[in-house]
């Protein structure tokens, strides 16, 4: 059996034995009494992976008025086939995420190596030791249907069993900060429940001792701004108790830039768990609603991105307009609504639905099938046709395939059996479709094409000129445009070269 | 029979007779004749309602480089028995309209009686000498059903026979600006062919002549900035053909605040008429949302509001979250995505719909009863209750009550055999409820009320201290808030009270 996790460069860590566990506790204890004696308090944050990384180095990276780090941080990982590699990544200083944002490598560097007080365990002692624990724990929501997010629910398991971890093992008076986006009245009716429940099974008086659970969620955003969407940048909070939110604003207080962007503290838990997912569900319906009006657009000789551009001139009132693209994709636009939904039916128990919101996760989960359509008014039969399909990512200028709506655009032009190639620029290994080979030149990908579909705005391809990629496909290729590639000029372009194109809202091309 | 046309404040005006209509005409031929010898192009205005009057004295406001009129007005008003007073008021100076804007009385007086080149008439000559025609004609949504928008259409009659009109007299190389919110489509497939038609019937060649039609919407607000919502604001317009653009773009740019709000031009009618009703779709969904987390709010011990404001710190890409309230109101809300969906499925005849548009004003016309059945959470039977309802306008310190939620309300509590008693601060005579009182002063509405909603957000009701309402009402009220009056603090001088609240979307109430 294998026992060794896999790193994304191939080599092989061997997970560890009884041996190194024991020689890792001591490890963790001499290193927490050293900290101490510098006057730094200890934070250990539980879960590496998109968020808790970062949010570990920004930790580690917070100094006093003197330049003193306040915290030690010891970044706790399961010692996982999959991710255990990300401990001894860690801690040779390098991040165990790719980004374009320089201040990753940095930070990591800056912390592991010099400054030296962040380190990656795998060992529940870190949990001992701690004045707090963020918890960056993955919560994912299950959607058993397409296009069915009603029924989707969230699979807490994992997550509770991080919970009891803890309560197996901090001190009574530790802060839990909850980071991670959790269905509304998590903190309050799972995280402290169980907490308590492992508090008195250690003899823990909880009237003296209750569980101290504050919840404050992150804003971030992959791409060049990783560091700062985490740390500059407006956060919400609240805990369970006053002692709670006192330690969780002091918490926060040194280690965000409250300065520029002072914290909002809301009631209770409940607040600040339904902040998030609303403002995810907020953005999520106005995706939705661009959608049917792109359709609208596209029938009536309308490029609904220069009407979109009009209203948004409308700023604070109008400027938050989304627009309509091949689809949503992404960790929080997919899953947020549905964590909120499930919530309200089976955490209250209330006799309603999030149906705005959920509607919108259907619409927008679907919405790759219009590309599909607007490739079938063209080409009825797709089978055996060579369809190229530029950007697997989820984001313009991101390699995060994470939910790429990428993924149920060429399950269903595979569906309808067309030969489909992919490429993208900073993708190399799309880990969602494990068999799926992404190619990084677009010579290959384009040989050939009878459809291409530009389908995610990675710059690399609005810079693409009509004649070129006409050159490089060696056909007339049907156009498809997903994210407003087609600038009125670059139409003109392509029907000089006998192209034909249609694209998500740009009903003007026709009659350009 | 009644020949005469009664104006708000009971003076009546005999409807004109074929005599005054001759010298009508004459006096208009004759400042014709006068204002075009001062240089001046001739407007008239289609139709002195809300935005039209208001157009008109912007219009005739509007100054060249030496501080000279650029247009002499007519304002144009059917002779008709609801709304012909408005020819004489007008030509007193003095508004057709009730506003907080002081600058509209201003202009009245300043077009009107000082640089005298307004005038209102019921004549259609005015057509005849126009060389812009601005439509302000109003068009309305019908919706057969409560809660069924999607069975809504657009009732074009009336508006196809001011086309006709205009038709019938306009000189050829007239621009007609629709300036009226209109199903997209309109001017294209509406307007442009009934112009045309009766250019044929009267021998004009319209190959050299089509008709010149363009599309320029407001977004009038009332209230303290009545007048510049209309003039110092975000425009956008298109025209049918390159001759109407640049007709429209001249116009516009004379007439408004082009300096600090540049004009935004699209391609096409179909898209400038699409932006509007986009654009009110789109704060019509995301009010819609705001329902179904105010009610999970509700349920959770959370305040919708302080949950909004952390959401809109976000400047940019949340900031335009709307709120949840008694209901939505208005002219432009209630009926734009109607007139859109309307317009798919009608003007163009596409079998789609706008669905996500169309079932939120199902959802924000059926708003109210969200705030009976909190009411009915605390007092299930309703009949002979004595409920007091504070405010009847649509919006807060506004007296406009079109489509006023409050009607919505008070028809459902009546139809629970309430005692409903009303008040606002700003409406004296609720047009739309003829047979209802709405009374001014608190005293008399307080008296004996078992429950007092507040309905519509006023300052003066903001203002109002708990201790004197409860001292007014001689009981203990059941308070409801209907939009966020309940600062936690007044929500504790209430308990304090012996008064019991609930609102839309303070869950905190109870455990506050």
């Amino acid at each position: 059996m294998q026992n060794f996790s896999l790193a994304p460069d191939g080599t092989e860590y061997i997970l560890p034995n009884e041996e190194q566990s024991k020689i890792e506790r001591e490890e963790i204890l001499r290193i927490t009494e050293e900290q101490k004696k510098l006057g730094r308090k200890i934070v250990t944050v539980q879960g590496l992976g998109f968020v808790g990384c970062v949010m570990a180095v920004v930790i580690a990276d917070a100094v006093d008025e003197n330049g003193e780090p306040i915290y030690y941080v010891h970044g706790h990982q399961r010692p996982s086939k999959r991710s255990f590699w990300k401990v001894p990544v860690i801690n040779t200083g390098i991040p165990p995420v790719n980004s374009s944002d320089k201040e990753v490598p940095e930070l990591f560097e800056r912390c592991v190596n010099q400054k030296k007080n962040f380190r990656a365990t795998w060992h529940d002692v870190a949990y001992e030791v701690a004045d707090v624990v963020v918890v960056d724990i993955q919560l994912d929501a299950t959607k058993p249907a397409f296009g069915e997010a009603e029924k989707g629910y969230c699979d807490i398991t994992h997550f509770r069993d991080g919970m009891r971890t803890l309560g197996q093992h901090i001190k009574p008076d530790c802060l839990i900060l909850v980071e991670t986006t959790v269905p509304p009245g998590t903190c309050q009716k799972i995280v402290k429940p169980i907490i308590e429940e492992e508090f008195i099974k250690r003899g823990i008086n909880i009237k003296k001792n209750p569980a101290l659970v504050a919840h404050s969620y992150e804003r971030v955003m992959p791409g060049a701004k990783y560091v700062s969407s985490i740390r500059d940048f407006w956060r919400v909070f609240s805990g369970v108790n006053e002692q709670s939110k006192t330690l969780a604003r002091e918490f926060l207080s040194n280690v965000l830039n409250v300065e520029n962007f002072p914290l909002t503290e809301l009631d209770n838990t409940n607040a600040s768990e339904m902040a998030k997912v609303m403002e995810n569900s907020y953005r999520a319906t106005n995706i939705a609603l661009t959608l049917e009006w792109a359709r609208f657009a596209e029938k009536v000789d309308v490029d609904i991105f220069k009407v979109r551009d009009a209203i948004r001139k409308r700023k604070g009132t109008h400027d938050n307009l989304l627009r309509p693209s091949l689809g949503v994709g992404g960790y929080c636009l997919t899953k947020d609504p549905v964590l909120a939904n499930w919530s309200m039916k089976d955490v209250f128990e209330i006799d309603d639905t999030l149906s705005v919101a959920v509607n919108s996760v259907n619409i927008n989960d679907t919405m790759p099938t219009h590309t599909v359509d607007l490739i079938k008014e063209e080409i009825p039969e797709l089978r055996d046709v060579n369809i190229t399909v530029l950007g697997v990512s989820y984001l313009e200028d991101v390699g995060d395939t994470r939910h790429s709506p990428s993924f149920t655009l060429v399950r269903l032009l595979r569906e309808n059996w067309a030969e489909v190639i992919c490429h993208d620029v900073y993708v190399e290994f799309w880990a969602e479709l494990e068999t799926e080979e992404v190619h990084n030149d677009l010579d290959t990908v384009l040989k050939g094409a009878e459809v291409v579909i530009l389908a995610v705005g990675h710059s690399a391809y609005k810079d693409i000129e009509p004649a070129d990629l006409v050159k490089k496909c060696g056909t007339k290729p049907l156009i498809i445009d997903c994210s407003n590639f087609l600038s009125d000029e670059k139409i003109k372009q392509y029907k000089n070269l006998g192209c034909k194109m249609k694209g998500v809202g740009k009903g003007h091309i026709e009659n350009l």
